[in-house]
């Protein structure tokens, strides 16, 4: 087998046999097929597409050329949750609690990462104590006891991804839907999933900024999931303004605590709902999403959401008194509010740019190499959709610096504000299960 | 500039500007833009195509990219030839001295090569004494004074295309117009041409296996050619099967002596005089192709082109005494019949696959470090069209042993014999005179 022949056999629009797309993932990661025929190989599958097979093949294939995680230690179905990634996504932080409280275990690896804020494990730090530096064993125990622990990223988790992917991110090839959807689902199957619930984002904030791109990278991934034995579904949910209000890491713990306490944003309540719903139903705890959906409900008001949230937290060394101390929580020295300009309803709040404002505050990482400031971010007063008087408040800024003209500039300049109303945009925008 | 945003651009279909290709062509060329990057622009190419400024403009890119060879002391206008490789093609030997004898100025630089048979300097060296190993100084005073030498190559000519032709050779790159064509087209500008005729060959012993294919590749050339103000011509000819009857070194020096001398095979000799008009109209010497033709038939009549390859031969150290005594030039050991198993007439000659039974013999080079036998080959009895007794020979193998068994099963193997007749292949598909 020559690596010349699969890219040419690709380039010509033909499907890849499962043995030609293992011997090329195995010659990536060994390092016997160079850069350069990968790239290629890319570019041409950009253009020529995967069928259902082929997606199949190449998420086992990087799931098998490096370690995978074994959780059949642990009881029950073991159901993961991935976000594409946006700005302000709480859902995390709420759902690996909410849905554990109705016994779904939540096994969860999670990982640091450059964004505009931390990633799960940074904002979690926000509360004292807790740390995620536990072992296997102690992991597995956590989760068949309280249902729910997070360890840290651990083992070295298809390589071939991660090559992979780093090629692509220079040579103009990441934005091909087969190889985002089995990069995105090769993670998830490696770190031990038997069952996935996805959030694609769509929106300004988001990676796939239409919904049509959006819808099919989630059928994309609901496919592979289904073709390679994980049961999948997946949300499509709006990024085109941030979710929820809170942005920063201890202002997103703060968050989550109202929102498992059935006082937070209608918008991060509706979608962890909506996710939670899922999971439930893949962790075989409920027959229909209605039913799993009244469960949760009812846990969010019954106190079983937010006292999963305190024994996941105390269990990991945390100080569980910040559930009703958030003055416990990081807090920054200052704040500022964004003052209306003028009168009228939120037309946009671009969610990317909003979310750089708050790196700019130091809420997240430009390299891995800069430090987190857990208490600082922004706090939205208001949405897309909402009145706002002149000289009333659009949001906080919570700072650890007088010095933020800067980021006022960057925020005025991606909020708009006009005089006619506007609907609020729909959160949810389609639900695929199955 | 960033190379990222190049390959992306031609990826979404763009166009690049002059800068952004010079940018690439120059960074590849000193190493500062490395294989994958340019693989993966390479195979955005194939599938989005060059538009004609974006094709001069790689051309020229890679001219400048190294050394080019001056000839403005030669007087007139320089006019080269190119093919694109085929079998048995003894044009050269026979164009260079018949354009050169009417006045037109033959200042090639050739090489020895890979292939069926070797290069135009290899066939050349079947006359005693003659050599390529002159000084640049004499060249010019060769041109001068005789209108044709043969030089071997010398300078770092097109660095950058050798560099990503090797690259495209490696990932599935390689059969695409704009890349091909500027390819021919900035070796044969860097070598000095003021003015260029191109054979493009067509069928199963050329690059392009179909007409359509080969059209658009002339004419590819041709349009650079013309928009970087290099005269070009095109002829579209066959090679389905061999062209003349030789396939060999010294046996198409033979071939091309009789074709001088009006003596040689009517394939042959009508596409020499149809190449050697277009480049007599390009080197200012006639008007028209039919004066061109007119002038060149003369010539090989009134036996001056004959004479101009005497006057070249002796002039390069040769024994000019060969075009009339066959005999000295390099004579295999044994001949051999391949003799018609049935009667009928003969369909198809496989032209590829009889060059690979030349090579078979030592008249091609396989490797690099292969020695060539130039007295070995093939010459051919009969032509596609013709009709042949049962036990007549088709063709004649000369060789230096008499182990010729799979040389033969090659030959059988890939010559056609049919009861019906069937008309001779058409040898001049088209003429892109503009």
């Amino acid at each position: 087998m020559r690596m010349y022949d699969i890219i040419a056999k690709k380039r010509d629009g033909q499907p890849l046999t499962q043995e030609e797309i293992d011997f090329f993932i195995e010659g990536y990661t060994n390092g016997s097929i160079p850069d350069y025929q990968v790239s290629a190989l890319a570019m041409a599958v950009f253009f020529q597409d995967m069928n259902e097979e082929e997606r199949a093949a190449i998420t086992m294939a990087m799931v098998h050329s490096g370690d995978t995680i074994d959780l059949s230690d642990i009881n029950g179905i073991k159901v993961d949750k991935h976000s594409t990634g946006g700005v302000g996504d709480t859902t995390t932080l709420v759902l690996a609690p909410l849905v554990a409280s109705v016994g779904v275990p939540v096994a969860k690896m999670s990982g640091r990462g450059l964004g505009h804020t931390g990633g799960t494990i940074d904002k979690l730090e926000s509360v004292p104590g807790f740390h995620v530096e536990i072992s296997s064993e102690e992991f597995v125990n956590l989760v068949n006891q309280n249902q729910i622990a997070v360890i840290g990223q651990t083992g070295n988790l298809t390589p071939a991804d991660k090559k992979l992917y780093g090629l692509r991110d220079v040579t103009a090839t990441v934005n091909s839907i087969p190889l985002i959807a089995s990069s995105i689902m090769s993670k998830k199957i490696a770190s031990g999933a038997d069952a996935i619930v996805l959030d694609v984002k769509t929106g300004a904030g988001a990676f796939m900024k239409s919904k049509e791109e959006a819808e099919e990278l989630a059928k994309a991934m609901v496919s592979i999931g289904n073709n390679v034995g994980r049961q999948t579904m997946a949300v499509i949910s709006d990024m085109s303004q941030p979710l929820g209000l809170a942005i920063g890491n201890g202002l997103e713990v703060q968050e989550a605590i109202d929102t498992l306490k059935g006082q937070g944003p209608e918008d991060l309540t509706e979608l962890s709902l909506t996710l939670g719903s899922q999971m439930v139903v893949l962790g075989g705890k409920a027959n229909t999403l209605e039913e799993a959906r009244s469960m949760l409900e009812d846990n969010m008001k019954n106190g079983k959401a937010i006292q999963k949230l305190k024994d996941f937290l105390s269990a990991q060394g945390g100080d569980a008194s910040v559930v009703d101390h958030p003055e416990r929580l990081p807090v920054a020295s200052q704040t500022f509010d964004l003052e209306a300009k003028e009168a009228g309803y939120i037309h946009e709040i671009v969610a990317d740019e909003i979310g750089h404002a708050a790196m700019m505050l130091g809420a997240g990482r430009e390299t891995k190499e800069s430090e987190i400031d857990l208490s600082v971010g922004l706090v939205l007063n208001k949405k897309v959709g909402d009145y706002v008087e002149k000289g009333e408040s659009i949001l906080t800024i919570h700072a650890n610096t007088s010095e933020v003209e800067l980021v006022k500039e960057k925020l005025y300049n991606n909020i708009t504000i006009k005089s006619g109303n506007i609907d609020k945009p729909q959160l949810v925008y389609q639900i695929i299960s199955e």
